[in-house]
């Protein structure tokens, strides 16, 4: 029998029942949705709301469930709907009908939203912490291999040569800003719906701020209404973690790339690597690409949540329920994608001669030479002109420029003087961009150490930030 | 011992196993992935690239572990990543390393691309055969309530009476559509890829023809590297479901709108409905809602997949591993989808008195007023503006059209005269629309019986292109 | 001549001219690449990188061109491709070849990343200004119509009766996260690029903080390749844009059906309605419906951006050109929505005597007579079937629960009494909601005092943010 | 004055008037809105619904204002909202009230629709002409390369090497079956809404198969309320333009990839690349990187629409509006792209020395290896693993496969002999791929005649189908 039964007169068809219960995916937030029950009905007995032994029989039943679920013992069914009914029931078979207390002062629609506020707000969290596990791997990286430089590119054409540490360090700055709008986003996800209702509040004398505190929220909604039929913060979870994606879809996209035969630029570890069913001389970075096009799933969980919501009215619709398959997929998508792309920056190995090769042979100072002759006196245009015809010159010629002789220079500028030679040579050329936030070594040294200090500094907000979450 | 696993020196990561086996998913192919087995070792076989008795050995090898799979005895396992590598494994435990003969001549890109050709061909053409049925359930309603007028609307204002049939029948149009679709679909979803090989075609020298001829596919891949990479097909088959899901949103967003108090036009069947766990009196339309909520799952599926093909080179990359779940859940949501609301059409109840008193009671006739008034001789334009004012004229009276006298009528056009009564009644306003398409009763009565003609070709269609089909 | 011609023996195709050039667009941003050319000459000077006085020759050569282009004089070529070089080719016109200097120490591709924070950054804190302003209208219709219960609704079917006020402060709610999130949004849009050169910073002795002062930037960019290929933050606007954007769908859908004949509870101004060239009666809510409508262009223009950074290598690749066009329309639709929108809320006529009737003719207040039953001593679950099968009762006898004796009450439980009546009214069901965050009237009342001075933080707020915005 | 004004009070709220507006992009169709025009108002005369010489005044008029729209002389005003009422406007101007009688059993409700299919369809086949081309250009230069190896990749390593010609005719499958899918889109773009009125049909005798003759539609729509609500053709055009884009987005990444330093496969010519601002040297490929970012901006605008149409009840919703501006930019992008790009390939040249080299330095001829030992009677498995250690064992020793000498080779299997070194040569590995659709000469060779039956076949299809498209 439904909970909610009294008004029909007709069971709900089969497949109905099937295709609208939640419990095949909700189950997930089952120890959520407990710990949610275990401080309204602790409010409930401390406002006298029910009495404090029923309610003590009540939590007690409730600690029974949770040990259950998290022992794999719970039996979830697809009859009770989700899983608020699955253990509403599971609670009134235990401890009798006064289980059926527990629902007072609250409906389905707060309750199922406290629960997403608290699975998300612990995910979120961890991700931080994954994350910052990822910086420090790359700093890490940056650090072991801060005397290796590299082609740097624009274009994918050669543009300038940077220190790999350099390279590294731009896709610190993407995940440090990932974890930046993690923390932002956890500013919305931390608000407490409960007491809102169905949709309009409650008859009962709650006490939502007791609830707020006792689940560590830092807010609740103002607005009954609104803490029902917000969705705001799951699409800015998903937003973040598009985001995030793109980001290790674009480092993927190197490691493809600098694995290839023609850049050769690194070798995988063959742990994350797979071969061919049929060439036996394939090694594949499986890995990266298929974090790469995990990219899709967490942008079409994304778009497929702003669907639903799109001209919607309030409150809650039944519409709201498609809110988590997404969540979920995205949860573990981003979870398990920060874990292995750590482990393969952890493992990959630099091959420094092809690299220390490479940088010799390409026309990537010309930049230089143009700098020098505007060191010179010469505006920045001409000197353009000027190399731009002499990089043509030398691949008429089969030469790059520090092949040239001076004779060739001056033949294009009599600013061109022996000291040109050392202009160009590929770590002068490094550490000219001595500028903050440029590839000059000194500089690349104190970005290491600003990003040990931003690591240690979330490394603290994550253990301040957990400590209302309850160890599993 | 993975089967690629010659050229490594270490052990694939347990983390990287896990996250990149497909076997979680592909499972769902295992039936499809020996059929394909079959159909290519009889070949191996016929074509004496293995020897016949080999050839049988393998077929009846695969025909136990089809037996094992069907009858869910089948143990998958997550280290040998895919549907294709655990059949193969267990083909080898069975009748020893002749199994090992299976592969030759084609790969796991060639393969797993039939796989997901043949799994998508089947399941096509049985949503075709679901469509087929929602029409047959939309024309057996508007058969039932050829009578049944309602308002029709633009803006969601008011416009003008249509019959509930012909309303009906607007969404005969779309899902018609939908099945030429995904019939237009099919075209490029029936093209084999079996003999590509890795990405080059193979060595030995295979009948490709025989192979297509034994799985029933209407032609080949004429370029072994596009067989490999195209996902199209997919993608064609993601975009026809998007389209099909936005029209099914339309109707419940009615169906949503039809069951509220204020419409009132429709009661949904108890069994298609569910109730609220605060609030008794609640009956919520919530298939309705569900699968409006459903189009979101589906669009985000379609951007998921393109989002994974963008910029991919050639030819096959892991990225494509990502193209399955999201077409299972499509073809999942859509059968669904399909199934629960043709039953909800063929169950709601009309509430005739309800509608026949809503029809009289807006201005919904004034269009019939201004054609009247051109029938009389004056320029639409000018008839538009003196009805406008009439209608104001009305509001500010607080009737409605047919309660003014024939002298309210003559104070705003000389061209009035009795028989403007007849011409706005409600009936007659409908049946005037008397054009091909339009909504006078003997153009639906004739739009039914093409409805009818349409879906008895369509059936035809389905039994035939079913044959090619093996039974599960 | 292109200003980067020297290695080139043939000129760009007129057809490749014409598609890749993005002056058609970008020169929105004319302003803001003079206002960022001038701190960088400046910062040139003030380090004697070039000679003062040719700094000063620049600068007055930019304040005419920004002269120009604000008089709407400044012509645009295609062959200059971009808002840039379109400006240094007519800085170079004007004040002869010293103009080439400008562009020392920097590249283009700091340049445009500088022009889209700076406009980005100007046109997030106006639609600030906006929301607060929508916030304002909002809230003072919530005043207005304090007194005034309508029905609410989950699944759009009627749940419990609220205040009007406190339906429109649901939205408030939404409204007011999103100026948050375009505040956190704010910090990741407010860092400097200049200074990054190409990719790896520049062989001059540039001082940054010099150049981010000048122009109000909080912070710089920590790594020259992220500063270059970052576009996080024009995601991170369009995520924040879509989410608002949704928030006025809902809201707009509301307008619609409130504004529909069977709803009825609201009359939109005529100033915000259009008429239809054949149906003279028609008064169409456009303005909701097409800014409903636009929402599917911001959602577009998020994803259109999200594909195109997907996969794409370090640092800057001429795929980041597509940033702008969706950038530039957004911010165009969300001004151009917000402004529309408060408007429309501002003028709409609330039918306060069709919504005193509606919200006695339903059975919105079962929930109370559970909630009475419980007070009574009787478990919610039990109260909640009893009061279901009282509403069926009703439904066949054609009454409301209101209507029903107390005979009949005592039929379905000894526990009622003549209080009930009182207990169901819908003045004091509303009232009964007296929780932080409900419908109550002194918690209605309360969250308006809460209203206004969120608005008045954020007026004070956009006020200091303007202060480093050059008036236009 | 509106041309609906009638039951208003007060006039549009300026800032509405813009914004409602569609005339800034609509006016795109106005040539199609003349020609329907011209078609609809025929039919009014030989129906005898408005006098012949009523008729004939209103088609001269008609024709006066085509010829100003073909001139660019005629004048579109916001004031007048849309392209429709511009034309009405101007004709009831230049012939008096007598073009008020040209909307007579019409509505712009199935008048835009109209424009739109018309639109659609002459864009679509010309498309499919440019589609043409491009097909056209790959086979030219499929066939001028016929003798060229490329390497061929799987996970973007070195898999097995394949004909130059080959590859480009993987993407001429692609581009085919885009054609095939526009072709199957028209079936659906190519019916008649015009008849359908507001939403009912009309009242008035028109003849609609004479307006469908006289515009050249195969079909009409069945239901009136579907033809003036259904915007599938429009998504089914975006879905297949998006799906057209991806390819180019894979061929624009391999242009990129083939055309850096470490590829060096091809030389893009000057035409179609352009300079760096500040790097002398640079040479980008712009236009395949841009052409690979647009695909961005026409997923979006899939995405858009489909979002515009979720959950909108019938039928015609002012959120229709925004159906235009996505579609005219997909066609003006995916028109650009495919020309931009067929330039591109025809003027590419390919390096034939390096590839020449490249396809020597690799182990891409190792499957070849595993083949010869199963000829020799090993199990594909076993010779799988076999090889997999030869390479490894090469790599060690720093050596090629066909560098090992017979004894290396027999210490690794007995079976191996003299004819190995044959059987790994570079064209005997590409040959022996002799199989329908493999990479051997010959089957390549019979895939181009294929490519130019078709392509034959296609360019009289644009023929035939331009025949109704009047010219411009």
């Amino acid at each position: 029998m439904k909970l909610w039964g009294g008004r029909f007169t007709k069971p709900t068809d089969k497949l109905v029942e099937e295709f609208t219960a939640s419990i095949g995916f909700d189950q997930k937030m089952a120890a959520d949705d407990i710990r949610g029950s275990l401080a309204h009905v602790k409010m409930l007995g401390a406002c006298g709301i029910i009495p404090q032994e029923d309610a003590d029989t009540i939590s007690e039943g409730l600690r029974g469930i949770l040990q259950d679920v998290r022992e794999g013992r719970f039996v979830f069914s697809v009859e009770n709907e989700d899983v608020h009914m699955n253990i509403e029931k599971s609670l009134i078979e235990r401890i009798g009908p006064v289980g059926g207390k527990l629902h007072t002062g609250r409906s389905r629609n707060d309750q199922v939203a406290t629960d997403i506020h608290l699975y998300l707000r612990r995910e979120t969290k961890q991700i931080i912490a994954l994350v910052t596990e990822l910086l420090q791997a790359l700093t890490d990286s940056a650090r072991e291999h801060q005397d290796v430089i590299i082609p740097g590119y624009t274009h994918l054409q050669r543009a300038q040569p940077v220190l790999l540490a350099h390279h590294l360090l731009a896709y610190f700055g993407m995940f440090a800003r990932d974890a930046e709008r993690l923390q932002d986003a956890l500013k919305r996800i931390d608000i407490l719906p409960l007491g809102a209702g169905a949709l309009a509040g409650t008859t009962f004398p709650i006490d939502r701020e007791l609830v707020a505190k006792e689940l560590g929220f830092a807010r609740m909604y103002d607005n009954s209404m609104d803490a029902v039929s917000d969705r705001d913060f799951v699409l800015e979870f998903l937003g973040a973690s598009s985001i995030l994606m793109m980001h290790l879809s674009r480092f993927c996209e190197e490691m493809v790339l600098w694995s290839s035969t023609e850049f050769g630029f690194v070798e995988l570890d063959d742990a994350y690597c797979t071969g061919s069913s049929i060439m036996p001389q394939k090694k594949n970075p499986d890995v990266a690409e298929l974090l790469r096009g995990k990219t899709g799933r967490v942008y079409g969980n994304l778009f497929g949540l702003l669907t639903v919501l799109k001209g919607l009215p309030l409150t809650y619709n039944k519409d709201l329920q498609e809110d988590k398959e997404g969540m979920f997929d995205t949860v573990e998508t981003v979870k398990g994608a920060l874990a292995l792309f750590a482990g393969m920056v952890r493992t990959m190995e630099v091959r420094r001669e092809r690299l220390a090769q490479a940088v010799k042979e390409d026309f990537s100072n010309a930049t230089d030479l143009a700098d020098y002759l505007v060191r010179k006196g010469m505006p920045f245009r001409q000197a353009h002109e000027v190399i731009g015809k002499l990089v043509l010159y030398c691949i008429t010629q089969g030469k790059f420029l520090a092949d040239l002789t001076l004779e060739e220079y001056q033949e294009h500028s009599p600013h061109f003087e022996q000291d040109v030679y050392a202009a160009i040579d590929v770590r002068t050329v490094v550490d000219a961009r001595d500028v903050f936030g440029g590839t000059g070594s000194k500089r690349v040294q104190a970005a290491i150490e600003r990003a040990d200090k931003a690591i240690s500094g979330l490394k603290d907000w994550v253990d301040e930030a957990m400590k209302v979450e309850p160890l599993d």
